[in-house]
């Protein structure tokens, strides 16, 4: 799929390892308005530091994305080693250099492998191509498995809207406000309020909602940027309603999309799972309550064994911190109920809930019984392929 | 070692597995000043609910402890089975019901068999005998692989008081104001304020300072029983404070050699590490950010690893919610110095801290260089045997 204006290009650097792309470019004709929401770990690596900076603009035309290297915990060199490949892009392509954002996903605590940036960018820029988009997904893989790409078409005001996304993570995810790496193109023409608006709400209900280890990386960023090369009627705050909802929307699809491949594709998991917690006073406490559920390792260990141990999920829930009644608490697997009132439903309903957990993908479902108050949490089983997978790789 | 007035007995009575001890007494040959800490976790077990009630009178005479089922999420009927365990010890025995505590550790949400408890008390309570310390600690055992017991002697007015405590915890261990069964028999005469004082002090700084997985268990309990056997001076209110200092010091001790002992033997755990963070503001923040590393997977599986990944550690203190900056942050294994101002001290300072993770043992010091406040986390590493453990073991 094309979205209008925009190219792309990935090459192998060698920043950390040889013959694996590990560079990739994102480059609109024109600058695009553009949001981006990032993580909230006290630690920042420097390029998310500089890209804060720079989107207070709301505009990019270019984004330089590697692998291999996390240019976090890098200090004064890691700020200026981010400038100085900023610069090599927007030199290569003629562009301001304050419409450059960059972003890096790797090991913690090293500084970029600048030789590999210098030797590399012409090969990158002479790359850029309307079909690279699939390369620079691949480029940003770290310990992924595979390449993560979600693509919709809308059509607004007569015009044919297109949106690409794409995404990285595996490992140390729970996103807080933002996730691992995602990048999102589309060709709408919207004003940077809608677009920011969208995306914040977007990245509420998708990313900030799963969780594979319970760790918040400190590089965590979600782009998106709208170059308005489809031509649609603006999107802003007199566009209609229904306009703007249909492109919120399309957005948030993407973005699930996404984030329910990185859960999917989260270290080691052989099972994805959605946490759901309804009957709660207020959705913070059924959020806060299926989160530490889908956060428990006993429990997630239990899924990989295909284990229905109940006992695990009401033990997390007792630690949550939240008030609720023991008591009242109903659990299912997808529609197989097998605690009523905090108490067993007997062996046979806990034999067809074992069966519920021999599928890929099923639903924790809690009632408390309390309120109105409904959260989900997405999240994946816990094999011994994660401790071996960390045991051994340097994030 | 005997703590004079106190006899124990264990036996294997067949409540989940056959030929295994499993059910253990306690008794004191009158009425002990008993103190106890409970779980705060809002899912609290039969005999957890039971025992708190009773406690509040401050004195017990017998324990009754069975591992293979926890009584917990069992509604009536097991706060029934939690009764009747009780009168059919308080019978035998020849006591008052209410002297009798109760205590249960293993699967949850399965109602107790009371067949292998009738058909055991006589045995049981035949069985009595000084020396039955050590048997008692074996069935209290889960997936644990050692009995954990530990004797202190100390003199007060000239006469010899004995304190023994044993433990059993393996897994769901995050104790908060308590932790997994623990049961600690003394000799010494003391007022319950001071024996409750005592116990809640050490606690703090002992299990609740341990973690192995971040789960807190539904029966968590650490009794203290001083039958005043020992015939030393009173301690209370009016004692001399370097009396109450070694009772208080030594109790600490006990407690805190059991809580290491959990620690080291911790589901799959191959190494323990303390995890002391100075120069924080508040000792709280101190306790959060250690607390936070000593849970986070991705640092427990790289020490698994033996690979001094100290940008999961900085990554982990970034999300822990407590402020501090970054660039004042320094890290050792020991006394090996990483990190400096936040920033890496280079491939060979890494070299030498990797060979300090082969220890069976070792600290990460983290200063923040940013107040006085310092606390300890003690917590083991993870393995692959974590999960295969948990996979395969109904908690």
């Amino acid at each position: 799929m094309v979205v209008k204006g925009f190219s792309t290009s990935a090459v192998a650097a060698g920043i950390r390892y040889a013959d694996r792309l590990d560079l990739g470019l994102i480059f609109s004709d024109t600058p695009a308005v553009t949001a981006g929401v990032f993580t909230t770990n006290q630690v920042k690596a420097a390029p998310v530091l500089l890209d804060i900076e720079r989107l207070k603009q709301g505009r990019a035309q270019a984004v330089l994305v590697n692998s291999g290297c996390a240019n976090a915990c890098t200090g004064e060199q890691g700020m200026e080693n981010a400038r100085m490949t900023s610069a090599l892009v927007s030199q290569a392509l003629g562009i301001q250099d304050n419409l450059v954002q960059i972003a890096s996903t790797g090991v913690i605590g090293e500084q970029l492998n600048m030789p590999a940036f210098t030797a590399s960018i012409d090969k990158l820029v002479a790359g850029l191509s309307p079909e690279g988009f699939d390369q620079v997904a691949r480029a940003i893989m770290t310990t992924d498995t595979v390449p993560k790409t979600s693509f919709r078409t809308i059509e607004l005001g007569g015009k044919e809207v297109n949106i690409a996304g794409m995404a990285k993570g595996s490992g140390m995810i729970m996103p807080n406000m933002a996730t691992m790496l995602a990048f999102v193109l589309t060709d709408v023409q919207i004003s940077f309020p809608e677009l920011h608006t969208s995306l914040v709400s977007g990245v509420k209900r998708t990313f900030n909602r799963i969780t594979v280890d319970g760790d918040t990386s400190t590089n965590d960023m979600v782009l998106v940027m709208a170059n308005g090369r489809a031509g649609n009627p603006w999107i802003d705050e007199d566009a209609p309603q229904k306009d703007r909802q249909v492109f919120t929307d399309a957005l948030e699809e993407v973005l699930r999309e996404l984030a329910l491949m990185i859960v999917a594709d989260g270290e080691g998991a052989t099972k994805t799972i959605t946490v759901r917690v309804c009957g709660a006073k207020e959705n913070e406490d059924a959020e806060r309550l299926a989160r530490t559920v889908a956060n428990s390792n006993l429990v997630k260990t239990a899924f990989f064994g295909e284990d229905a141990n109940w006992g695990r999920i009401i033990a997390a829930m007792g630690r949550s911190g939240v008030r609720f009644n023991p008591d009242h608490v109903d659990i299912a697997f997808n529609d197989v109920l097998i605690v009523k009132n905090g108490q067993s439903l007997g062996k046979e309903a806990e034999a067809a809930a074992s069966r519920v957990l021999k599928e890929k993908h099923f639903a924790v479902c809690i009632d408390l019984k309390d309120g109105a108050g409904c959260e989900e949490i997405y999240t994946c089983d816990f094999s011994m392929d994660y401790v071996k997978i960390n045991a051994n790789y340097r994030t």
